[in-house]
């Protein structure tokens, strides 16, 4: 039976550490997980709750852009977390940020476009391109920068550009005139910008800036999943210029018909939950600071300034030049899995490690221990 | 801000009716709804149960390609439904049926591909393929042929086939030879046969036969939205042939990280639960009994055989030759929403309407009373 070319996107390689630490669980080990992209913890109390409280109804189809509620609560997060007015018309409850992606990439771009993105980036930027027929075009970035494109390094034969602010993986952010500077530039060139902020609310006193702040021409997208602990949840929301709303809108009744009913109750109760949220984020935040205060006296002494998110991005080139098989060294000998930088820099990462501190303060310090006596013994 | 030329998909135009019978009982009015796709009842109460107990739990990513137990239940269901013994690795969990046709169609095709479809038929199959840059090649079918097509009408120069059974809207059924023949011919002609089965469980005495029967070489889609009532959960599945496991696993991956994780757990319970979607079969049943008892004495006497699904579709050409209008009177006049044909049939569509009976007995019957009213008097 046929297969497409636009199919055979790259596998990702987190995924054989992955599975080499699940089977070193079964055989009785103990792993701490510093390769995982999530919390920890589940949803807000207040949204399980409300969810909970919901379980007699229907709970059938919302309309496609999302129950209007959960667009005004969200609209109200921009006021307060930006100071910015925004119009709930022009926000869109999507099936994750994974599907934001999706209806941003069809109602911007067409088959063959050329799409820049910074490397290291997230790797399902690159996959969900192709599967869709677009190129994407990598700009590598510096670690001086912050491991963030610089508004000289755009290409000037792209259709379309995204920046992540907090990276993954980097952590770093963009500052407000970084970020004004790249969509002016962007807009010079032409491009649609698209803008990843799935990871604010995650900062460490850097502070976080919206793209909305500087243009109204970009397609801005987020989720519950990380500052509201709700990754499997698969509920997201986009901003789109209102130019765009019925494209959008139409693609999604077709493509997706709405996101899931139960996790935008969910996520609606959610919004009244960041006391919750912030507590989670002082759990990482002192993640951080052990991780900062430990790291480099163990040698991953090469990092980028980790401002959000919850990663640590470490150049480990002066350690090894095959990444995945250091990753692989580190979970066999130490018990600890960490992700090789290869889904992120298809050039660089053989020579990079992501550490996660996603997790419980108790295994992180676990971790820690773990990877002194591993490097220690090197 | 660029558009897409791929993202300028059609509107639904049932989309206007819908806002219409929305606008009347804003006002005040009652409405019968014949127009929605939809069951009114909520998921199963072992399903709510079941998530109800596991909302302690982390509710993160699971695997993209699904939990295993719920791989594992659905393989029993084709044990059950079939008799055929599945290979659990073949069944790939995704977002509802629609999440199945996107993966599907970026694993099997590329850029500019065409496949081919029944016509009247699903709306979202033209405009997903679209949105991804294919080329949808409608087949007219005839009355005669229950709506469905017959080898010698399938395309020689197109890539992929998609059959539906029961139909939507013809609520018809592909007989087991029927099928056979459909994908042996398909087989020759070198297309990529892909069975929408989601209407299974939902017949009236027809039975109803899966494309697995007669071949591997098929993607078989399906979903607990109708016959398990889960419409808003998002979650369906697909079958696929071993040669595209991990095809379809990276694909998925990427855009879609999982499945949402709360509805898999209801999803799988539901599996336990036929005893409750018998009872919402039996009420299907009953409203089919009283439509088909009725409407061909009031002029809605030109219908394909309602075998399954919970629709009945009209040539109403006798009666009008703009269907979007005559529904708009039909709403107006009776109180009674339907749905014009324009969306599933755009070259025949206007001479034809569909009736859903997915609701309450008593509404069914409500609007059967005033449909013949309104015909009466006309």
């Amino acid at each position: 039976m046929r297969q497409s070319q636009r199919g055979q996107v790259d596998p990702f390689i987190v995924m054989d550490v992955m599975e080499a630490a699940r089977r070193a669980e079964a055989s009785g080990r103990h792993i701490v997980h510093m390769e995982v992209g999530q919390p920890a913890t589940p949803a807000p109390a207040g949204a399980r709750r409300a969810l909970a409280a919901a379980l007699e109804e229907p709970l059938g189809y919302t309309v496609a852009l999302g129950l209007p509620a959960l667009r005004e609560g969200i609209a109200g997060l921009y006021r307060r977390w930006y100071g910015i007015d925004l119009d709930p018309a022009r926000v869109i409850v999507t099936p994750g940020s994974s599907g934001a992606f999706i209806l941003a990439f069809s109602a911007l771009f067409d088959a063959g476009d050329r799409v820049a993105l910074g490397e290291p980036g997230y790797p399902s930027y690159r996959q969900i391109l192709r599967a869709m027929s677009l190129q994407p075009v990598g700009i590598q970035t510096r670690i001086e920068d912050r491991y963030q494109p610089r508004p000289e390094d755009l290409p000037t034969d792209v259709q379309g550009l995204i920046l992540a602010s907090p990276g993954n993986p980097s952590g770093t952010v963009l500052r407000r005139g970084e970020l004004a500077a790249l969509a002016a530039r962007a807009g010079e060139l032409g491009m649609a910008l698209i803008s990843d902020e799935i990871y604010h609310g995650l900062d460490y006193g850097a502070g976080f800036h919206s793209a909305l702040e500087v243009t109204d021409k970009v397609f801005v997208i987020n989720s519950f999943s990380k500052y509201f602990s709700m990754t499997g949840w698969r509920v997201g929301w986009m901003v789109v210029p209102e130019s765009h709303i019925r494209t959008v809108e139409r693609i999604a009744q077709n493509m997706f018909i709405c996101p899931p009913h139960a996790s935008q109750v969910a996520a609606l109760a959610a919004l009244d939950c960041e006391d919750e949220a912030r507590a989670n984020l002082a759990v990482y935040a002192e993640n951080r600071r052990l991780m900062l205060a430990r790291l480099p006296a163990m040698g991953f002494d090469r990092i980028a300034p980790p401002e959000g998110a919850f990663y640590i991005y470490a150049d480990v080139s002066s350690l090894t030049d095959d990444s995945l098989k250091f990753a692989g060294e580190i979970l066999e000998t130490a018990g600890v899995a960490v992700t090789p930088g290869l889904d992120f820099d298809p050039r660089r990462g053989a020579g990079t490690l992501r550490f996660s501190y996603a997790g419980a303060t108790s295994e992180i310090s676990l971790g820690l221990d773990r990877l002194a006596a591993f490097m220690a013994a090197r």
